[in-house]
């Protein structure tokens, strides 16, 4: 705690002594089963009071509580069948604004004080794009002001307000998003994401017994484990935390145990086993789209247009093959029809991602999936690397044994010694 | 309609005819039961959308949808026996920033637009009294901005901005008062206030059978039927009334029926029967307390100090006697004990007022009262008279025979007839 104490006079020649200057304040994010219900929030009002009380300045944002972003939805889709985006996050973003309320009550009913800040109080500045709007801006002379007048300060998450002054919202993974944004915008160098898992694991640990919690993962590893379909945290997060140079702390609201730390490299890990595999990522409903005599820039152009980005793309059969990660096929179906593109589609499939930043110089990861899956009699529709990665498109009904296969082949089953002790409790 | 007409060139010397300059934009209110639910918000969208049509503008004031407000509060008082009132306005205010997104969705879903702003957005700025905020000031340049752009403009009802920056909501009756605020803003000379009952009668039709709808009642008269206990408008937008000059249209919003013009008299109203009675108002549990050895001045100054106005206070039986309309007997009597002052209080007790603005030029009214009360066995504890009114003290048991006995003394049987013309469909 860098604080300075600094004597301020009064007129009466008396001297108060107050706290000012460059404190790095604890920025806390929770997630929506977090603050599910009057219980959830008054253990996380607990939590932030008693780290107030060690000495610490705390802002933590929040998100909806539980599910009642999606009922005040199913409300907006029974007024109409296509609500003005405007309006729809205005709606929406009340969500947000309860639970930071009630989570402010909770704090003064322990004897303590906290404000609770909407987006544009809290200085969240974003672009107009109404229903997933970016971050333009932080102006958190609001936040600074009533930390320094003592309180805990609530963000809403997913927030924010437009240069118009409207009310805009940040779309998926919007709330993880201002809080490494508000983290960023106070000089704080962490950023700590309280969530209902306990961290990032090697794998995801319903379809992979043996996957581990991590105790460190490098933001790059994190970034690409996150598109590659690890839900735990959006890429856009982690985009802004590599920008700003901050790290993340993901960890469980239900216990004080230590998470992981998501954090710059800064040539301190070691290498993780011949491979340096972080992890395997994976993702259910994926597509491949078979084009025939057409320009693959044409077609990349015209899905791009759309928000739609290629994935994987391979010549093939004459023709050309690619997924769209993340996009449903019913959108890139849409997509491809508008531009007069006659595609083939083969929807049931999944996606397995090997997460390994050294992959360029250790192209024995390919050869060894390969052969993994193929002792495993599961046969590859297809396999693609992207700097970082190897990806492989199986059949849906083979993607959570692909899964097994691959982490035993690159993971080792018991967790790696811990490298980098945790910075903060 | 007062708009102009002017033409705005172009750069290719074509030119587009646009409306601006000061035409008078609608001004309306729709009360909890008018938004209650989805059916209920169509039917105002509908009014709207018709109004537009026909070529006006529209500025529409919403509360919360029916119940919303209070279940919001249930979930306060679950998180905090004693919630901060900056927060509980924050946590309350969210009804009305759902109800008008929600209705500004049913405007769309009609095929025309709608804004919704919240109090921040209107420029509905109020002191920091939170829970009980005071206007200050109606900024209502996003609202003409929004207007001129051929939007319908919805308006939180009951929530406004202070000057920090906060959200703060304006207690009871705050909606009716923001409309007639932002009808004066707005250089409008009317505002209609939507709500569930069809205008102002001469007596509750519960209580009374005979008790008719007024076309028309002044400003002043309906301030002292509200002050009376009349609930279908709060004192403070009859007082913002009359010190804007607005002419508030208090009618159903079930139907397209005319209702009841609340305006200034400007010596146009012709007196109704002798005693020009334009109504009769009544509250239930009032409390009659009796101090005895006391400074009146001191008790009065004491209680003001907590925000409680005296009524009526009379002399008798060698102490005072005096009432604290519309104020809780708890409170009071909270009051009292924290300035040491012992009272005798009789709870069981309502009262009864007649509106007469001519009462001072008419005594004769008294009598009357006292008269038919005695006819009809009923004893008054109180007798009071003020400007504009004369009020009876009676037993609980007693309130709606009396109630009855004064309306059948002094309103005509058959509503009077129209005197004026409304101005407006």
């Amino acid at each position: 705690m860098d604080a300075n104490i600094v004597a301020s006079g009064t007129g009466n020649g008396k001297q108060l002594l107050r706290t000012v200057g460059d404190r790095k304040p604890l920025v806390w994010k929770f997630g929506g089963t977090s603050v599910a219900d009057h219980g959830r929030l008054r253990a996380v009002a607990e939590r932030m009071v008693a780290a107030q009380r060690a000495g610490h300045d705390v802002v933590a944002i929040l998100s909806a509580m539980g599910r009642s972003t999606d009922a005040l939805s199913a409300m907006a889709y029974e007024m109409s069948a296509r609500p003005p985006l405007r309006e729809l996050d205005a709606l929406l973003s009340v969500a947000e604004s309860i639970s930071c309320a009630l989570a402010s009550m909770a704090v003064a009913d322990l004897g303590s004080h906290a404000v609770s800040l909407n987006g544009a109080q809290a200085g969240i500045r974003t672009d107009d794009n109404h229903g997933n709007a970016r971050l333009n801006d932080i102006a958190p002379r609001r936040i600074r002001e009533t930390l320094a007048g003592g309180s805990i300060v609530l963000v809403t998450g997913f927030q924010g307000m437009s240069e118009s002054g409207d009310v805009t919202t940040l779309g998926r993974g919007g709330s993880d998003a201002s809080a490494v944004a508000v983290a960023a915008a106070l000089g704080a160098h962490e950023c700590e994401i309280f969530t209902d898992v306990p961290g990032v694991f090697t794998a995801d640990p319903r379809i992979v017994p043996d996957a581990h919690r991590l105790d460190v993962i490098r933001h790059e590893e994190m970034l690409k484990m996150a598109e590659a379909g690890a839900a735990v945290l959006q890429p856009r997060s982690v985009e802004l935390a590599i920008t700003h140079g901050i790290d993340i702390h993901l960890r469980s609201s239900f216990n004080t145990e230590v998470g992981t730390w998501i954090r710059h490299a800064g040539g301190r890990f070691e290498v993780r086993g011949a491979f340096d595999v972080a992890g395997i990522a994976h993702r259910r409903q994926e597509s491949l789209y078979g084009v025939r005599d057409v320009d693959v820039s044409e077609v990349a152009a015209a899905l791009a247009e759309r928000g739609i980005a290629m994935g994987a793309a391979v010549p093939r059969k004459g023709g050309l093959e690619f997924t769209t990660p993340g996009v449903s096929a019913l959108e890139t179906a849409a997509a491809l029809d508008a531009v007069g593109v006659p595609a083939k589609v083969d929807e049931d499939l999944g996606s397995i991602t090997v997460v390994s930043l050294g992959i360029g110089r250790r192209p024995g990861i390919i050869a060894h999936s390969r052969a993994a899956l193929r002792a495993a009699g599961i046969a590859p529709r297809l396999i693609t690397t992207m700097p970082g990665r190897v990806s492989v498109l199986v059949d849906s009904n083979l993607l959570e044994e692909a899964v097994r296969v691959l982490h035993a082949t690159f993971i080792p089953v018991a967790p790696e010694p811990r490298l980098i002790a945790s910075p903060a409790a």
